[in-house]
């Protein structure tokens, strides 16, 4: 933990693991959110941008929430609703948002949050990378007003979407290219350290009993598993992993290398092409997470959450 | 001709014959130049920048002129010293710009004249499609706006760059493919005319003798010619074309095809690839031009110019 | 004409436009056609191979046939009966073969031919170069003793399956890119002319008069009209022109020329990018056909199958 | 072990590693070779058969020894003189060959034993896969008499010659897609289990006292080690472990999996994608070794090169 809240943006396409992620960043109580993006990926940006609002408005906080890009940089859109559902976040009821949504797009909000910033401001990108490219694009002198990126994507070895590539990075290689290549610190907190993070059947009991939102998050996580369950003996809480990283470095263990991204193979569209050996003479770009410290993040997960229950927000 | 001036944005990488494009832009007197934006292509947008500064000072117009994009959106940019030479502008003397540039970005000034505009705007691109791409990424709903694009690139039978590709959408393919599929209605004024666009020793001779404007396009040909007079009897003055297709559609010939743009081949990157036969089945999303009018094509840069030199402006 | 008859092998895939490549090769009188090869591409293997025995015995002429690829290097099979119906030649009865079918395969006859012939002699493929990849990876020493390579595939300017790429090459992009670098002299007769090959309905009917020969030449060019006289005058006779040029290389006019094929583009798999202004630095390795004498082409198909009429062959 | 002795066919490109498989391959007594043949990679094709003619001939065995492919079969030839030195078998005197190589090619040798083999024959490639893959297009019938293919080559998780891709596969990797594709039983004997196959220097030394085919096997680890100890404590004798795996089967472990080939990569070529969790809904086309016994594996050659050197051979 480090003194003071950490300003941070969340880019993300709720999601069952991002909305894990957003209860872990408003309820820890480390993060001054400056706002929160949406993007397309798990599913369409108009649902992922309503499953914001709703999850937000129902964990009770208030942020600024901006709907970002419809597609990819250059591809059609893949969507994951053998993971996520039609809605991007079936499972549980979570009703009415209270919260509007911004009136400004996703590249504006972060324009905007990063040009008046007086301090350096981590952005925790949880879907494809479709709006920090554009914003990169669009505005790249706010890349010196970000302190890192902490984003969920991407595998050193293994994919998910595919053999070779994360389903993130898969959707939009163009953008996580532009991302990657930018010159800000990155953390790639991939399949590598996300796989690990594994919610088990009696910790989700456990939460189920903590209180609405713990309910709630429970039977997301119902649903979430009747997809992971297959492979995995619980449920890998990816987005959160990202979030959890900036709060706490130490519960991840990384290497500095050079990862490069496919985006032409017929196999290995979206793979992060992950330098270990040094063999191509490209300086290091990028802190690959390999290990993680799984009881500590189960912990800070459920801290978060019994937090945001004893606020009583509603 | 249409009634009434027809409002433009340029975006420029001058380079000789984007500074005749702007010649002939404002010497016309057909358009209202809503603002002329630069981007990296010929030479470095630096130098890109600077030479539309000064030569637009030294055309005696008063436009606010934006910075765009430093290199293309993924790859490393690709310039054409030994086309442009190294200020990307060589060959004349134009003194000091009396212009300062505009303080906003490219993808700044194209957004806000499009969000604000009460017209449709005509988009007028004469180098790599960056700055396009990005503004259609950034902002998609200006898309709404943007009346059409008759943009110089591409090449339906044969590139110029590399056999297969045409060297703007070569330099930024991605960018190029973003533009010829984001909907907005298109012109492709590419090799198979800009090509047949020459300005022949004689005509250089004669502008050389029309004035203080005239006498610098023909220095600035003397020095374009050195590299094309080894392929052709003339200097090829591509980007004006399309300005004088926007001013004069008639002066092209066109057909309504579909044009996918490679961005993957190893032989073939940049490549507009136009379906002429409907082999592929996808829609048509390009208007290609064709044929040619030279004479009146020439006529038009004549009259701007003399209308330039004539209006006194120093 | 040159004196003395022309030894050549031909590889190819009956296929309409091979049959008459066929009758043409051994109606002239001008060839010592010291083998025929088939090849996947038309149809499949199985079909171009009966093809080929059944017309060469319909048209009365005896020579060794075998069997080659039954799918390209790399790639699954891409077939044409949208152009060759079912069976690949499509249109006529030619009764059974008395041809009994070589018991080599097309590399074993190449290869036999090749490394004992005294003189050097001419390919002439009419397919994907299936057979004659193979040949040269597994044989590489018979290249010294192959005169030429005339072969019907690739495009400079425009293809037919795709945009950018004509059937042959297209089925078979690495075996093409095999035999282009292969260092034996090649004449790429393409669509450039063979879309110029065109035999017209008036040229057709006086064929259907000329004898039992004519008469199912006639017929198949029946069936194959009905998928080009959609898009030409007439039926382009792609693969005859292959044996006219190699029989009277004036018929058409060459350019020496780079032409590499690519294999790995998303809009451009097959194309033989032809490098016409040697903007690539690479040596030439190819000439390439550009113009054709139609008439003289189509009174040489007249010629040849008036004198296999005229032979009384049964 | 099994019964009888095993027939197979090795098919190298010595190197190091190629020289210590047909060392065990000879010295362990338990295969029938029934030829050797070399191609082009980890130097030229002409080294390495002189460099499997000289140390056969110094192990004192008696084989037909063919030449193979110059070049892989659409790409220029990679070598590794990083690895294995500008002879492609630095470190050590083997004086000349009492052995003449055969007058056959590669393929030809191959096409005869497996045509006129009464049993099925196992191959055990240790190069790139050019040789294999030009016998199965020449002469694909042969195919159902290969017993199956343990290959040293590709990787399920990461590469060396370049972060994706293994040097084997990476040299030619069309050759292997073709093998990958061919349907025979393919063993990948990658490094997921090379890397674990190290001779460590304590090893080396006590081979280097066994007699002089051990002292001559550790002057070659001697050269071989100032490139690999850089990165492990041991050298990997990763070709060994393919011959071993025939010899032992149990002595690695295996996944039944399928695997595909990039050959289209910017930042993958040659990267063997391997689907263990049947995403791609491909059917298993390869045994994936993921484990080995390197105990036993150092024994078996130990075991055959004390063999070797009992067998008092000069």
């Amino acid at each position: 933990m480090r003194d003071g809240k950490i300003p941070v943006i969340i880019d993300c396409d709720p999601g069952h693991d991002d909305a894990v992620a957003l209860a872990l960043a408003f309820g820890s109580g480390q993060f001054d959110v400056k706002g929160v993006t949406t993007v397309a990926g798990n599913s369409t940006v108009d649902n992922t941008y309503a499953n914001a609002l709703k999850f937000l408005s129902f964990i009770g906080v208030c942020v600024e929430v901006a709907k970002g890009a419809a597609k990819p940089l250059l591809r059609q859109l893949t969507v994951a609703p053998n993971v996520h559902g039609t809605t991007g976040l079936d499972g549980t009821d979570l009703g009415d948002s209270r919260l509007k949504g911004s009136g400004r797009s996703a590249v504006e909000l972060l324009t905007e949050i990063l040009r008046t910033s007086s301090e350096k401001i981590t952005l925790i990108p949880t879907g494809p990378l479709t709006n920090i490219a554009t914003l990169f694009l669009a505005a790249p002198e706010v890349k010196e007003n970000v302190e890192q990126i902490v984003l969920m994507g991407g595998a050193a070895l293994e994919g998910n979407w595919t053999p070779a590539a994360e389903f993130n990075i898969f959707v939009d290689p163009e953008a996580a290219r532009i991302v990657f290549e930018s010159g800000v610190p990155i953390t790639m907190v991939g399949l590598d350290v996300t796989h690990k993070a594994l919610i088990y059947p009696d910790e989700i009991e456990a939460l189920r009993k903590q209180g609405r939102i713990g309910k709630a998050i429970a039977e997301l996580m119902d649903f979430y598993g009747i997809f992971y369950r297959k492979q995995f003996k619980g449920n890998p809480v990816h987005d959160a992993v990202a979030v959890a990283a900036v709060m706490c470095p130490d519960i991840i263990s990384t290497q500095h290398l050079n990862v490069s991204v496919e985006t032409c193979g017929e196999f290995t569209r979206g793979m992060t092409v992950v330098d270990f050996r040094g063999v191509t003479g490209k300086d290091p770009n990028c802190n690959v997470a390999l290990g993680l410290d799984r009881e500590s993040f189960i912990d800070l997960i459920f801290d978060a959450v019994r937090k945001l229950d004893e606020s009583g927000a509603v």
